[in-house]
């Protein structure tokens, strides 16, 4: 039972699925258990500024090949882990948010596999300026940091330039797809594949308090909401076109909109947000979800999470060739 | 060559494919020309303040069957148009925007099947309890007036709460569907067919100023972005919560964030819009399109649209089997 793709035969997994390299959630046990299951996992370093993270987690997966995401900009201040992340030839990596060119030439030459996630059509044409080897298409409506675009328009539209531009690079989708529906959804629009992020965060294996996991599977669709409060509040100095989605809870409410005020009382608000998520108090630390959380009634291990994907896109898509008569 | 849905066999007609009864663009020619492809076309009568619209666009549409739309909030200050509306036994009412509630029976009891357009969640509860025969899960990236949660996510979570509260009721998909690709996602999804804005406001029968057309096909899905500048200088009541998603054009960039200082400044303002609109100029006037804009490449007869949409959509189809193995 698998679904074959363009995808699947250049990396040599079995199932077209990749989850997210999400900032610190996704640890060595998350990406070896859906590596294991027949997708690529990948490791969410984050910020770049703890090395040993990447050393502990790499250790985490064991034998499992996995790969590597970076946030663009913030590896731009630790460049050298690049090179260290490289040196144990990780099955991809992945790069998000800003210019993928002062690193694209060194994971060419590794002759690892570059994945460039992007969330405009302009991104687009500079990823594969900078020769990527897989678009990853994000939508608005996935969780944690993105744009603007839906995955729905988004994904086609850039499929269309690959298909004029470089019909060898592949295309994956990414954001508000939780389940074999939108696996199959994002075959029909061109994709080769998927790249899953809140679905894996609420698994067995990620690195999430359970009561922020709690708060997930209680939640629905329209309790989220774009916002930089939790920036500000990290001290996380994201560009102004990348917001985050979480879960809408009484943090979020209190000071969107009054962003500037918060900028002003950061100090304070610093301490009580670290000491929230310390103890787990989902008022106030964020849940990290996108609009698929509607989607997700339990927390449960990746591997079965995987399989069920496939089984339910393959009978959605069997069921698709059926209406087509 | 058809695609058959729960949709087309309640429905009567040969393709799961509806276009949107968008506001005094959608006239008796572009629905009929719709139906008469295999689909299902229908009347956008805007804000209800022009009674001749209807008599002129349902006598336009000749012998075709086609339905209408009404704006809710717009129909409460006219709700005698509803009753010339059902006097023609329309194919179908849709309502859109606001609580179906104090429409619902007369067209229930008219036995003229009900589709509630909504964006959220909670919405799709409501329109249950109202007696939906079909609701349709509008997604941000669609073209117009309509909310935030977006296509791929809201389609699934809402045919869910369908399949648990009434699974009789019918489900279709709006909102970024602008070709076969997005008609086969949508089916994915769960949707028994598709609602069709932007593609078909770039038809050949679409009442659509040709200077905007042209502005349309020259742009792509990064160029436009939701606002309520516009309903400020038309002066439209809109509730806050829905905005309308059009071409970034020098009038939008010029308000976007401005809009207190708009609506004081609306009288002038307002003058000169009307002119815009009059002279088709496309810095000022509205180009009234979504996401998929990045989609459309040629302004067509509404009829081979939607013949190449099945097509492709079919295409999709059997390959998204033969992925499945």
């Amino acid at each position: 039972m698998t679904i074959s793709t363009r995808l699947t035969e250049r990396l040599g997994i079995t199932h077209p699925i990749i989850s997210a390299p999400m900032d610190l959630i996704a640890g060595g046990r998350l990406a070896a258990a859906v590596s294991a299951a027949g997708g690529l996992g990948l490791l969410g370093g984050g910020y770049s500024d703890e090395p040993e993270w990447f050393d502990r987690e790499f250790a985490a997966a064991g034998n499992q090949a996995v790969g590597c995401g970076f946030i663009t900009w913030a590896l731009r201040a630790r460049p050298e882990l690049l090179d260290r992340v490289i040196a144990r030839k990780p099955k991809a990596i992945f790069l998000s948010f800003d210019d993928p060119e002062p690193f694209a030439g060194r994971i060419k030459a590794a002759g690892i596999p570059l994945f460039c996630q992007l969330q405009t059509r302009a991104d687009a044409e500079r990823a594969l300026d900078c020769g990527a080897d897989v678009i990853v298409a994000q939508g608005t409506e996935g969780g944690g940091h993105g744009g603007i675009r839906a995955t729905l328009t988004l994904v086609p539209e850039i499929a269309d330039l690959i298909a004029s531009r470089a019909p060898q690079t592949l295309l994956c989708a990414a954001g508000g797809i939780a389940d074999g529906r939108g696996l199959a959804a994002a075959l029909m629009l061109g994709a080769d594949g998927v790249v899953v992020g809140t679905r894996f965060w609420a698994s067995r294996e990620a690195l999430v308090h359970p009561n922020l996991h709690d708060a997930a599977v209680a939640a629905g669709g329209d309790d989220t909401a774009r916002q930089s409060v939790l920036d500000i509040v990290r001290g996380r100095p994201w560009p102004a076109r990348y917001t985050g989605r979480v879960l809408k809870n009484a943090f979020v409410r209190e000071w969107l909109g009054r962003e500037e005020e918060l900028r002003s009382a950061r100090d304070e608000q610093a301490t009580r947000y670290r000491a929230a998520a310390a103890a787990g108090d989902t008022t106030i630390a964020a849940t990290i979800v996108g609009e698929a959380v509607g989607l997700i009634h339990a927390i449960e291990p990746a591997g079965r999470i995987v399989e069920r994907m496939v089984a339910q896109a393959e009978t959605a898509l069997r069921r698709g060739a059926a209406l087509a008569g």
